[in-house]
């Protein structure tokens, strides 16, 4: 085994927290090198007990530290476009959370640094590539074997959206994982973009259109659909159904234990992502490290986060305006042809 | 046991035989009396070794025969609107195929003739209201233990549709199916219909749109959507799913028997309505002769015939111009409340 | 149609006034046409409403009434050697519930009785054999496709066991459904028992084994595995896996719909065998008056019959000596070949 | 992090390889620091491209070799005991691979060791305590929500069984699993065995009794049963149901992704265990490690290595007699009360 990678960690907060156990703990092949927060007491917390870690209040700071070769930006999404830029300046390989920028015009100028930067060096938090039942949905739409894909039935539901959150995040936030799901496992950009509103639940705060039913159109003529309802109650359920021209395959249904007892037969439904995603956290940033360590870039790049953000603007114009909303996308440049 | 109810089979085809043949060796409580259709061959055929059935080229004729005290409409639906108005000026009661009239405006005339004698003749065949399945999930609708409906997912798929078969037939009569289910499950008029065209199946025959994915709105604001694609090539399955304020229930889905052996687990799927629907049409002829014997009528009536019919109509309009087509519906008729 | 098959009912307790309600309302064919119980007032409530049913306190009586060809058993299990006898006499077609006779010698009697006549009149209600379920896996045996069965796992559990219950009724009545399932889906004699006794539930009444886990072997070398376990609580279970040479084949487990709530996935389970197997019990009447009304049977019969007795018996002994029990048949008359 | 425990790995062979890997690859805070393996060759590849290991042929050079602190022992059985005497000799944590020691007498000599010096040091490799069904099974029976557990129904299948397999190694080799795991979900000692031969199927080798039917008692009076297949010829399926006085808890079954294709629906059975327990693996690993550099021994111990040997053999002698043997345990020490 070569040298341990040294990472910087920015942000410090929920993900950016987890992220730091996930180094220090699971992951093989990496160390926590420095971290960034505003909030130096928070940083502090997130790597106590981890010897040889900086703690600075400034990316740049951080990514200038000793021992830093590779970068894991976890800061809230405004702060995304200048630690990528940081990154980039020093030929530093990035692992940045989703949303990659939140607005496309900043992702653009991601994306357009990193072309003249002539080669990769960012990948995307889209951790669902990483999930096993996405991958093997993946792998079975790679084969052939059911055709070509017409149309992905999706469903995102979650327990209870969190204060504060708008009928807006729901596209902007909750679909985006869809939009980057549906973007990779059809290998078809989004063109596209509807957004039904069926009179809301009366479990969902005031003011909040949930559920929503969203449409995307792709590239080739397929139609992706994603009920997604952030109140329902009874736990985070994410299912995917690819119907094709052989076949369907659908996950997300099934779950490994089954209790009979007075009521009836149960199968667990999880409560939160953590927990239905929890593997594809850590093979993720597994699969980073070790494509970091070997100097490659294999996981989703900036054009996924910025085809995403762009996809996730029209969709909160569809929202707002009931019709249909088309796709532009910038023209895509060689470095990810 | 009283007597048994004399049944007058109007159409020996394909459905009409069907029909004879239940009547005949399943349904307890009837007994076919009359036969009519133009061609007598294969009216004769279909009451082969029956006693005392008579068989006749014309409906009043076979309306008027001795011991008809019910008729049972299979003939093709041009034919449903004068056989349901003869059976009204004779006071006998109906089971009427699928579609009841297929221009809405003729079903219009058979709810007002039927509004004119004031009182409920006719039953229409939706068989689904009478599958086990659907069955358990109105009842839990009705129950309220999930809240209000907010969405109906509903897949609707076939191995291959049968020669002629056009794009608007897809709407009109495969959907026609889940029109008058998401009415009766969610007690509400669909009020608009959209239909969205991914790109055709190269399985499906040239210049049928399939698979065709069909949106409905209701009148308290639930959506519903249908998945409908008839050249799967792999099976008949239809399925639903009500997503309601605190909890989703899901029918269709599970067979019974699992066999495990080389290549996996497997479960069978069924090959077409027949053998899905077997039961259902058994339970809504048998259903519908008790309530004849006792002198009501307590399935779908003409009012729903009309508007399923109306709706569909929408829908054809909805897949030619492309665009969300608002369904109007005439004034109900107090006999309907 | 011809005439309606008229049926001499002995019996109107709870098993003989549900299937004077069969005869009445849901078979296809068949009337009841007279009712026998030592206690009159309870068959006249079984028969109100029904025209044409004489009602007797004698089984003689019954059975010689006008309009009775057939005659269905459902009196208590000590008086059916008796009935099966006199109907014999008279040349009448029988369908009798199980146990056919409860003890062995005296359902030889039976098959020796009916042996002599030369032709088959008795049919024995092991209703399993009209599941559809149960019919499907017989098939799928039938086929050959998985090869030669090796073992079958069955589960029986029932919510609680009736007052008076007994360890040796677990085996000969609950088990007794699993003994003939198993002589029919493998095709082979049971030749040996052994029962397994867990430490009981503390929710079993005190004295009753309960769970009791039994094996038989086949003729043919196959094991046969039953847990039978009636103070489950929760529901009335039945399942069977026949594991063969090249797959092994599963039912009974699967719940057609599945609703999510709070607390997870569930899908329902029947509580008791009125649910589990309605539609066997319908098939199997109506699918004996079928055979019956064109002078053939075709169901289990006595020999059936006989050999459930005679396992059962081995397996009470069996269950009181703690060892392995060979189970002793009589050679098998001709007729039953 | 503190610096990573240096592992010496003994044998190289398919298992050994595969440890090493993970070791090197796949688990945090750990590396090799030293192989051991007679064929030099073999270690040699399999430490390629790993940075400081050293590679011995002797078990005691890599033990006292530079940085090593730790073991994993992944010889063939017959050299468990030697290399566990030699590590505790050492004072080194030890993680053995199953079986711990063939004979129960051998391994009771490691139990005596250990026990002398007064402290756990060895971790024994069932890794099946850390699947994640498992887990959540066993979770639910401590939990006492389905109250006591009274019978577990395990089936443990193969595709086919490797040359040279053996009817005993059915029982000592393919069902050790089931008996650590019975022993672990109840929390009680196996007391007696008894194997049941149904006619071996046609597609085994010839002499080898497969499928076998095996049952244990144990101290508190639950049953388990195994069906143990290791010539099905349709995958690696591991299912165990617990039955306990207040409901059921079944896993193995489910699969996550459904495809539905000409011929039914479908769902994969893993075809071997390095698929369906590829996770166990590398969480039995990472908890190893990460209990040892604690300073802590969290898994199973040699106690539990000595009674599946124990119970194993009780088991191949139940084969070989046909009858129900007793188990007989040495006392157990305090260490492992």
């Amino acid at each position: 085994m070569s040298e341990l990678l040294g990472v910087a960690v920015l942000g410090a907060g929920h993900m950016g927290a987890d992220h730091i156990r996930r180094i220090d703990r699971v992951v093989n092949g990496a160390r926590v090198a420095a971290v960034a927060d505003p909030d130096t007491g928070r940083a502090e917390d997130a790597v106590a007990g981890i010897d040889g870690v900086s703690v600075h209040t400034e990316v740049s700071a951080a990514l200038d530290a000793p021992g830093v070769r590779a970068v894991l930006v976890a800061s809230p999404g405004p702060a995304h476009e200048e630690a990528l830029l940081a990154a980039f300046e020093r030929g530093l390989p990035v692992l940045c959370e989703k949303p990659m920028v939140p607005e496309s015009a900043g992702a653009l100028r991601v994306v357009e640094a990193e072309a003249r930067l002539g080669r990769r060096l960012a990948q995307v938090g889209f951790m669902r590539r990483y999930d096993p039942e996405y991958v093997r949905l993946k792998a079975l739409l790679d084969s052939g074997r059911l055709g070509r894909p017409l149309m992905l039935h999706c469903t995102h539901r979650n327990v209870s959206s969190p204060p504060g959150f708008t009928s807006a995040m729901v596209v902007n936030s909750s679909v985006s994982h869809e939009i980057d799901a549906a973007r990779w496992l059809l290998g078809q950009e989004l063109t596209a973009v509807t957004v039904l509103r069926p009179r809301p639940s009366t479990h969902a705060p005031a003011d909040l259109l949930d559920p929503q039913f969203v449409l995307f159109e792709t590239a080739e003529g397929a139609l992706v659909d994603v009920e997604v309802f952030v109140n329902t109650g009874f736990g985070y359920q994410v299912r995917c159904e690819a119907v094709c021209e052989s076949g369907s395959a659908r996950i997300g249904d099934e779950d490994a234990m089954r209790v009979t007892t007075a009521g009836g037969a149960h199968q667990e439904v999880a409560q939160d992502y953590l927990v239905r995603f929890a593997d594809a956290y850590d093979r993720e940033v597994q699969a980073w490290v070790d494509a970091t360590r070997e100097g490659r870039v294999t996981g989703p790049g900036v054009w996924d986060g910025y085809a995403a953000s762009a996809v996730a603007e029209a969709g909160v114009r569809a929202l707002e305006s009931g019709g249909r909303v088309a796709v532009e996308l910038a023209a895509r440049p060689a470095l990810y042809a």
